[in-house]
């Protein structure tokens, strides 16, 4: 069968990435590609604990249909967090399977084919492929020290007159892992408002600090409610409960619950519950503090080794937190048959030309130092920087 | 914040059906209005046990980043089904987050904004929206006993050149109760390769059937993969699991994976487990038998207060299995002032207007007899019928 396929789905074009994944899918592979938690620091006991108490005590809640907004007391908890943490008061929260949910339900909502997104230079690719598939027309904005070039955003947002979404990672961005500075939000979040669009502020990483003060989202002075604030339990608690939520004006309510309604009706209450039992009841604070030690190390590590093994022309960030890492090849260079070449010597990572809303080459490669071992990070960067040495 | 919307999000016009909701969201009502499994039919005790072994013996499975396409052994288990059931080998087997994601994602991949989607003359309100939301044209082939008239279909194919998909619930179709004959199920899958339509086949109650044999699912005919079939688990587990699968031609698979990671990524591991575990170590005949004894009791209780309550001129559909039966009043009469009229009285119950690919006036009303207790289906048609003799 020939199927005629939508525009839409053919707009994303992740033959390169698949082709990738598969040449690195083998568990002999050290593992810079993905963007895995480390299997250690799951909840194992509570959450086991967590799912056999609610199923033994509630089971028809764990079981019929529920609400397509969310869990209540899950959404009580998120509201009081945002409050509590960010001084976020009018807003609504509604719960999604995964954060990646958010994306399409806020695609869904106000995209129509051939609307502008405003994306950071480098951005989360399963998101952009999210816009994509509703036909957007993505636009890049180079990322510098402390978050996107502002001139070049608000060129992008002049040259772009039905821009509808400014997409942003601000905080240990995938894949760089920048952080918007406080200035930079405030800014963003005034051309958001010159140019009437909406901001989607994805923030699945910003617990995972390892040092500096936490920085306000920009949902925290967003004054119309055109910040859709996205959340996620995927890095914190555990991806496969697939709970995320976003922090939203109530204004879009209802269409959010139209498009829930027409994808998967509702989140899985008992996960929703694990999530919400695990927040309230457990050690939240202790298990991030775990977290965020074992990925501190880690970072600290891969960073010292790229330091000692990687040729000076090679540049890359060094973030404050999150799970990712970036280098650069000379400008110029393509990076992507170097990452062909770094599977072949066993080390998977991902190439930068994935990783643009325009798609095109680049000299960039991310890294991920969440899921490797600290043996094979100074493995797979010594790997990596005698490649690069060689070159 | 005043939000500019899709126009295809626009399309959906759920403001009267979310009103009835809204009225009859009232725990004292009697509850004709919904499509809920009754809560004591869910196997509690073998959902509780499956959920805390796997949680103990592959806590990280349960936990990690999972597959797109689904949980292995559930898909071997489907495949298998499919095979021995219904002669069906050459096809995927791909999971989702409920049946609903299946015609998600099947939109996603296949419709543009105009493109035609032909449906039963009531249909499944919530796949309709699904269409809508990506900007389809919907039309209705009048439903007979039987399945929908071929004739029309004919006309409807030809007049609508651009029609990609064929919508149909074959077996104790949701919203009428009618289950389409072999005969014509045969001919609509002629007439889709004649048109050089997909059909999709939603079949979600095939497995609570009263009486009579079963009948092949129009995919057991489908010489060149045309035909995607989507089963769910929400009427004969519990649809909080949301799991759901398709059966479908290996050609979409690379564009469903394209699909299912712009939207959750994949389906909850540890939902897809218990639904596996449920099916292959538990008695899944046993269990379906209980719930076919129940629902068909139900139904022959609802039909038979119909018959000594409603006046003659009432004409109601008597199906074999499934969850729901349909009314009409007299020809060119309105249902939805009726169905205010009964929510006020105390009895939730669904205007077919709500349920046309074209929306509009009808006057079909929908029942649900899975939810009601056999003292409220008494007591709920008593008072329906009371109306309608003082109509």
């Amino acid at each position: 069968m020939d199927f005629k396929l939508s525009r839409k789905i053919s707009a994303v074009d992740d033959a390169l990435i698949s082709e990738i994944f598969k040449l690195a899918d083998d568990p002999s592979m050290i593992p810079f590609g993905g963007g895995n938690p480390f299997p250690a620091l799951f909840p194992k006991a509570d959450v086991t604990k967590i799912a056999a108490d609610i199923l033994n005590k509630d089971p028809v809640g764990m079981l019929q249909y529920a609400s397509s907004e969310g869990y209540i007391p899950l959404i009580e908890t998120l509201k009081k967090r945002m409050r509590d943490k960010y001084g976020v008061d009018r807003d609504r929260i509604f719960i999604t399977t995964g954060a990646q949910q958010a994306a399409d339900l806020v695609a869904k909502c106000l995209l129509d084919e051939g609307d502008t997104v405003i994306c950071e230079g480098y951005s989360y690719m399963s998101t952009m492929d999210t816009f994509r598939t509703y036909g957007a027309h993505l636009v890049g904005v180079p990322l510098e020290e402390g978050g996107m070039d502002l001139q070049k955003l608000e060129e992008a947002l002049a040259a772009n007159p039905n821009t509808k979404l400014i997409y942003i990672i601000p905080t240990f961005q995938n894949p760089t892992g920048i952080t918007t500075s406080p200035e930079k939000r405030k800014a963003i979040y005034e051309l958001a408002v010159k140019y009437d669009a909406v901001i989607l502020e994805d923030d699945p990483y910003s617990d995972i600090r390892f040092r500096g003060e936490p920085i306000l989202p920009i949902k925290s002075f967003d004054r119309d409610g055109r910040v859709v604030y996205c959340g996620s339990f995927s890095k914190v608690i555990a991806p496969a409960l697939r709970v995320g939520f976003m922090c939203v004006n109530e204004g879009l309510i209802p269409r959010l619950i139209t498009g829930k309604q027409c994808t998967d009706i509702h989140t899985v209450p008992l996960t929703q519950h694990i999530c919400h039992e695990f927040l309230t009841s457990c050690d939240y604070d202790a298990h991030i503090e775990r977290i965020v030690g074992m990925y501190s190390e880690k970072c600290s590590l891969m960073i010292g080794e790229m330091e000692k093994n990687f040729p000076e022309n090679i540049h890359f960030t060094r973030p404050d937190g999150g799970m990712f890492i970036m280098f650069y090849l000379p400008e110029g260079m393509d990076s992507e048959p170097f990452v062909r070449k770094a599977i072949e010597n066993g080390v998977a990572c991902i190439p930068g030309s994935t990783l643009i809303p325009e798609y095109g080459v680049s000299n960039a490669v991310r890294l991920n130092f969440s899921t490797p071992t600290k043996e094979e990070i100074v493995r797979g960067i010594g790997i990596l920087g005698k490649m690069l040495r060689e070159m």
